[in-house]
């Protein structure tokens, strides 16, 4: 089975998901700079969300290209990680429009975990298919940084009960691990 | 003719159908729990559809894989399938914001009846350009899950007048059905 | 220059207008049939845009599939068509909720009409690139489908003014004449 | 590391700005000239946006067809030009729905501006991957009107303070500059 059309579908709907977003930032109805300033929580949180669906589809690019061989399991387990990351412009826009209320950051932080979950899922099941001599098995290598993501996550989300900022700079610190290209992937496919 | 734009295209419209479908879960303008309660038809509703459209794409993917030739009545088939599939957010969204009444039911049936009596007469149309001795005709088999399915729906439908959840039921069982990927076609292809 | 960008990227446009158009059909806030009831003119309006967007996706495909050389021009008259195409979702949603109302169907002509224009100096493009011995030029010959649907297009919009049924009329044998697959490019494409 | 799946999403994200601006243009409750014509601002504006998205998928085009290696660096200088792409959409809307106020077209202009900017990082990046004696390299060349769009967009940006149609005039002429296809980059990629 190739591996082209599940490249395109998630192409597809990683490119919606990251331009609906900004369907979010409504366009205010007064020409005043005070009509801006308003936004400014929504636009943070945007670019947040742009970041992180950024860096799935740079990893997920990363990822297929090591890929030989794919199967029915593996397009679910690909369709599960689309499914919430499609949550993510509805968190987003939640987590904007209420100015980062702790409630909002536990919800942003629960869908980031799940799609960590499902990323790694998708993960295993592709080296499973391909074998752990494969160009991707022996990229992924260690993988401290899915290790210590979803760790991230959690004390992101607990401690959205103590205070916001601190969960956000978490969130944030997970985005800048990550903003970091897979020099191992890389490499090793560009052999 | 060459399948490959049809492909394409298919991708796209399955893509922002399955993804503007999140758009019909309203970002709440309080940062409360009850705002989140109160979404959750909508959120299940929107996780049902997710499925089937993921079936969709996962059977289309695998039908066109085992395809061949292509024609003008196979490219309206196509897009007489992708009109029905068009109106599954909105069956979905009626659905969901009045929590499964009875009426909603009856027309979220008849939208995926209708689909899928559109992705047969698109499957026989292929198997008839490209012959019964072709990859997908012995792929398909007896195709028990095809017949099955709208008789399924048509309980669903009419079930929809006793009890919504009686209705409700018929619509996850074709999902489960489904959901199984259809080991005949991917077995047929990988030889 | 490759075709291939121009023809993925006219999917994704055409893709999105076909599937945005389903957003104008507003969720009815209420589970009754009459909310439905409502909804008919929006729902016929969109099934009359699905197809001519359908039509124009299809002899774009045929088109493109017959040419081998693009220019910068082909490119921006190819942009020229995507522009008028993406009036259609407001000018049919426009149509749909002021129930046909004659000035809506002027302007549903006129974006038709000024499409029916751009896809024609398109196709002169094309053909004017690709030689008068190409197998496009060859496939389009005398065009009389081109030819006629500008003159209905106007006859439609004059008659507006008249009553919208027979407006309307214009717009419907205009999609009918088209529906047919275009014989004469696929039988030389196939050759 | 190819350069294909950085095609299909940038083609994917554009296809959809493109698109979703068209939403921006809200279809009016009356069947009246009237209501139509409070629409022409928004119109306008949607038409300068359409254009300078055109532009800017045109541009990308010939730049990646001249385009042999890409790395992870220039996915993320893709994705910051994406970035500023897909606030477009927002700002069309505001100054649209403002008729072009002072402030709105001081916004169009800073986010047109850094969109700019993002695409000539984007270009260094790959002539540096790509080396100076790259198909790309001699095809950008002197690079006028790389040089003096941001001086226009400036100007553009500062003279909204004295008068909307000087500053629109300016943006204006950025857009009839870039218009006129890249001679240069086509006829070296057509040699």
């Amino acid at each position: 089975m190739t591996k082209g059309r599940m490249e395109a579908f998630s192409d597809g709907v990683l490119a919606i998901i990251i331009t609906i977003m900004v369907l979010e930032i409504k366009v205010p109805h007064t020409a005043e700079l005070s009509a801006l300033k308003s936004l400014i929580p929504v636009l943070l949180s945007y670019i947040l969300s742009f970041i992180y669906i950024g860096i799935y589809w740079n990893n997920h690019h990363h990822m297929l290209h090591a890929t030989t061989r794919i199967n029915g399991g593996i397009l679910w387990a690909n369709l599960h990680l689309l499914f919430w990351l499609s949550l993510v412009p509805f968190v987003t826009g939640w987590m904007g429009e209420n100015h980062f209320a702790s409630i909002t950051m536990v919800f942003y932080g629960i869908v980031l975990l799940m799609a960590g979950i499902a990323y790694v899922i998708l993960q295993n099941l592709i080296i499973a298919k391909n074998g752990k001599e494969s160009t991707l098995s022996r990229a992924v290598g260690n993988d401290w940084k899915g290790k210590i993501s979803p760790v991230l996550y959690v004390l992101g989300i607990a401690s959205a009960f103590i205070h916001e900022a601190l969960s956000g700079m978490f969130y944030v610190v997970v985005a800048i691990i990550w903003l970091i290209p897979d020099k191992r992937i890389e490499k090793v496919v560009e052999d």
